[in-house]
């Protein structure tokens, strides 16, 4: 049987295209001793893959040329060569762009289709809700009464670390891009306010928007929207910093006027603190993000929304349009 | 009784020069019930004071234009209508850039002149120490084996920072303007190693002084010291943002190229912390220091060094001095 997989067939400059990413087909081979074939069903398309299509120093291992693009999925089993896991069984894997995989059993997670939807696996109970959790809860540390504002508010994350910000009683602002995904944050997700950075009076609205102030800032996006908040912040601010999808097609320094002396003046009088994290170095986190967000999600307190691009022969097309923000919510693909 | 001080005449563009800050003569007053005269011995010259000199949004209350320069004094009590003080005592007190002063007894702190020398009560065993002693220990969580880095090394605050980071355990790397003040920090502060900015293979020189990275950057100057060292930041990597004295003059933001995006993708490849802090937030470092830094002064731990300008009449010419680099260690006027 053939399948499909996205390789990377060079170092893009900018945005990755066609050239950069290349379909292929394959064999699918059969499963070893103690390995399980897998069908994917949904690919997780996620910013940070940007990074790994760099040969900058980045958090975590480049993809190498001819290397299959990293990404995790969930799958089903076809065929098991281990006793954990039978045909039929619905896991996540980090099988990458592909339709078909053969991994060892031990680095799969069986997931259980009765709390939701098998590809909340990928969003809201997978790195994009623990992500959003625990970067709120530690890094943020929200206090009530609080306004946090969070980038990319519509997005797998930002949609989160709203809904969160309000069940640890924040006032919870986004920033998203156009009207549509503005009211999907209002109402959908219940954040007490969404504004538009298209907008030209963004930085009177997001001021109004926050009339006390801004005490915790979620960085998803950086660029004009970080220079923007900053002015808001209040003294004893905190800003995780969990993304910067605004740099990540940036092939050489921006030009202009130099905004790190204002960062760090601000940093100072402000006695801010800015503290970048990654998901997968925080296990600790864990035990809690899995006690608190299936229960909320079966409850209905933490409510979710996703993009589906149908087919792995779009991924690369629905990749470009994840980092210019041309779908709302968490973007899978439907491999099948 | 005449007695001098220096007022605000205009806030300063750029460095502040005789025009902005100008010498008058007054009567020096008598103390009312509760209150007691002073005759200042030492003022503090802190970089901290350009900050003040401005109009600009800072963390402290701005100097209105007429006022005396905000400023701590060691000084002595000429007269006193309170009972907790007499004729004789050394005080630290808050009297500004003045000869004389009358103050509310409540305001002022004595100083034991057997522990140390009264001048340290500007210095080490002062509000420099306290940063120093608070910034490294909390903001900077430094663990046995750890590199640290501190800019202005020579300085009040810096060349505290590296002989506690030696205390505690860690390898001291100073950066400092010269190789007379570099050899100051090593030979008689004691640290590892100390690299002068102004040399052309600074950053070559930076890092094979720190062979195994930064952990901690405790961050008095900003500009091109902190571009030429955060690529030598190491994962997990902390910043206590403590002073930014490169940009204190500055009347506009710098042109050219923006370093932001560069300061923000750090921040996240590397899960940096970058803290702001101001030491007069944090009395609850207070207990920890008083116990601990002037044993360690009075055994010989920790060392310092002053540099004392003679006279009230080139207190501005000294802070001009202080903000270019001139002087070795504590700045401090004596008034008398």
């Amino acid at each position: 049987m053939q399948g499909k997989r996205i390789v990377l067939a060079q170092y893009p400059t900018g945005m990755p295209g066609h050239d950069d990413l290349k379909m292929e087909e394959f064999d699918v081979a059969a499963p070893g001793e103690g390995e399980v074939a897998l069908r994917t069903l949904y690919l997780s398309l996620d910013p940070y893959m940007r990074g790994r299509m760099s040969t900058a120093k980045s958090y975590a291992a480049k993809v190498e040329l001819g290397q299959i693009i990293t990404g995790e999925t969930v799958s089903e089993v076809t065929e098991s060569r281990d006793e954990r896991f039978s045909k039929g069984d619905i896991v996540r894997a980090h099988t990458g762009w592909t339709t078909h995989a053969v991994m060892s059993a031990k680095a799969l997670t069986k997931i259980d289709p009765d709390i939701a939807p098998v590809s909340t696996a990928l969003g809201v109970l997978g790195m994009p809700g623990f992500t959003a959790y625990g970067g709120l809860k530690v890094h943020g540390d929200p206090k009530p009464g609080e306004t946090v504002v969070v980038s990319a508010a519509a997005g797998a994350v930002g949609q989160i670390v709203g809904q969160l910000a309000k069940i640890w009683g924040c006032r919870a602002v986004g920033i998203a891009g156009g009207p549509d995904k503005c009211a999907l944050v209002t109402d959908t997700f219940g954040f007490d306010a969404c504004v538009d950075y298209k907008a030209d009076d963004f930085r009177e609205q997001l001021a109004s928007a926050c009339p006390d102030g801004i005490d915790i800032y979620f960085e998803n996006v950086g660029g004009d929207v970080l220079k923007t908040v900053l002015p808001l912040m209040n003294d004893f601010g905190r800003i995780p910093v969990c993304g910067l999808i605004a740099y990540y097609n940036m092939s050489a320094p921006p030009q202009g006027t130099d905004d790190m002396p204002m960062l760090m003046r601000m940093t100072l009088t402000k006695r801010l603190r800015i503290h970048g994290f990654i998901n997968y170095d925080h296990a600790e986190w864990r035990p809690d993000f899995e006690r608190e967000m299936p229960a909320w999600v079966s409850e209905g307190k933490v409510r979710y929304v996703e993009d589906i691009i149908d087919g792995i022969d779009n991924a690369v097309d629905a990749f470009q349009g994840l980092l210019t923000g041309r779908y709302t919510g968490k973007v899978l693909v439907k491999a099948g």
